[in-house]
């Protein structure tokens, strides 16, 4: 492994080569695959085949333009075994087109089973089974439920994403009420602070990142603050509701610091009106645009124009 | 699906009939395979058929004895696909030995996601591609992340285990702070029980359950009276240290509402000192004596002598 940089170090420096903190979600969904690729039959297999070649095509047109994709597991999982099949093939050509991969699979257990997630997760450089350059993983269990995913993080140069407060509107309910005056998210924030402390790289940032939904402006700035060595990878933007100016506060005045995902508004770019006469077999130029759009707005709205 | 019981009835059903609360976790481990099934080589296709034959054999002695199993998907995933391919060998050789499945993945994630997540394992009669009559759920995200698991479930017929409370040390970090004066693990608790009573069977429990770890007695107790609706899922019995008098809490005087897994205590169960001389070709009676064992401790200190 030697030479073989950190994962903060890799995806500062894949930032810094595409210019942009756009990271592309792939979370293929039946019903809205394009008419082309749309699955002839229910067969899980069928399905499965449809959802490779959808994915294959998208990493096709983002892999020149943003520094890594997020692949949603439950997609791929909800197929059974073939679905699974697929993710894996989806994850070689992605690494084979450069793209970095940041698993979203929100992992989380106690010890040992801790350690195999993280054993079959995290590890790009033919280090793991699965190969994912990072993971996302759920804390509620506790502190050292995440420490397996550290220790294997950093033996193989992988990263982990901590969800500290995450974009959907529920997650207020066990993740803001306050305890010591401080909201529980805090309280999470300050653990996976140090974790990141103890894994920076030469870019300044921890190889052990955080989930800060684009949803909570303000809580973005605050947690910014509370954790300056932390990347934060940052969902919510786009379909969900938040905007290029509600991420601002993700970055450092470089423009790092953070990854900003878009999945339905980016993979699915023709469903927008004024992409509507894309959908059919121009659908990846819809996907292009809609690439190009969305970095092009955190260009105009945040410090990633200084990149 | 008329006809068809909820999974809370199922599940009260299966331990009536096999006179015990015991259900046996399925958590394979490449370096813990009894002599015979050892795999010959590291390459994952070969280890999952290790795994599958080992779990295979277990269920052959337990499921006479069990009303249910929990595997544990890390140990699967580990594999990559061959190791999913494997699990779903070993959820279907299950449900033939009649068995039910508790899937344990503590899957989370927001709306769509998480209704893929329930698409995907929720449902033994056919009605999912995985065939889980329950699976784990983590609730750090919040009551809307629930809801498309407790849907799915209600509309399979099939059930969720929230994790409220869970076995290993660390667990106090985040589930312990007070907030409004009770620890966070009461707040998700009480969501978990509006959602039981919601699903409420005929056998007065629901079908959406609670993690609840065997290493808390008193909490256990305090839980028991707050969730008087809510199925236990109670795991950190044996191995992990909780012990049978520590686990008595879970039941009600009939000996329901609970059940108790054990996974490394009895799959390996030729690795107790008293059962040694069982490694080798006789590691299935060493099983087999295992679990007779924490069924006659089940029965001895708690209601579960009543069933």
């Amino acid at each position: 492994m030697t030479g073989y940089p950190k994962f903060s170090d890799r995806l500062v420096q894949a930032i810094r080569s595409k210019k942009t903190p756009l990271i592309v979600g792939l979370d293929p969904r039946t019903r809205q695959l394009p008419g082309p690729l749309s699955p002839k039959s229910k067969d899980p297999k069928v399905v499965a085949r449809s959802f490779l070649e959808f994915c294959k095509s998208v990493v096709d047109v983002v892999a020149p333009l943003v520094p890594a994709v997020k692949p949603q597991m439950a997609f791929f999982e909800q197929l059974g075994p073939p679905g699974m099949q697929a993710l894996w093939e989806v994850m070689v050509y992605c690494r084979e087109k450069g793209l970095l991969v940041i698993l979203d699979g929100k992992r989380g257990d106690i010890g040992s089973t801790a350690g195999a997630y993280a054993n079959a997760y995290l590890g790009a450089n033919k280090t793991s089974v699965w190969g994912a350059d990072a993971l996302t993983v759920n804390p509620w269990m506790g502190r050292d439920t995440l420490d397996p995913f550290v220790q294997t993080a950093s033996d193989r140069k992988a990263g982990i994403f901590v969800l500290v407060r995450t974009s959907n509107p529920g997650s207020s309910d066990f993740q803001s009420p306050e305890s010591d005056g401080r909201p529980m998210f805090v309280h999470v924030a300050e653990a996976v602070e140090e974790l990141a402390k103890k894994s920076v790289g030469e870019c300044g940032y921890g190889s052990v990142g955080a989930v800060v939904g684009a949803t909570w402006p303000e809580e973005l700035l605050r947690l910014r603050s509370l954790m300056p060595t932390t990347l934060f990878l940052v969902p919510g933007f786009g379909a969900q509701g938040g905007s290029a100016s509600d991420v601002a506060h993700a970055f450092d005045e470089q423009g790092l610091g953070a990854v900003i995902n878009s999945s339905r508004g980016i993979i699915f770019g023709w469903e927008a009106e004024s992409r509507k006469h894309l959908a059919g077999s121009n659908w990846q130029k819809a996907v292009e645009l809609a690439t190009l759009e969305s970095i092009a707005q955190l260009r105009e709205s945040t410090s990633a124009k200084n990149l």
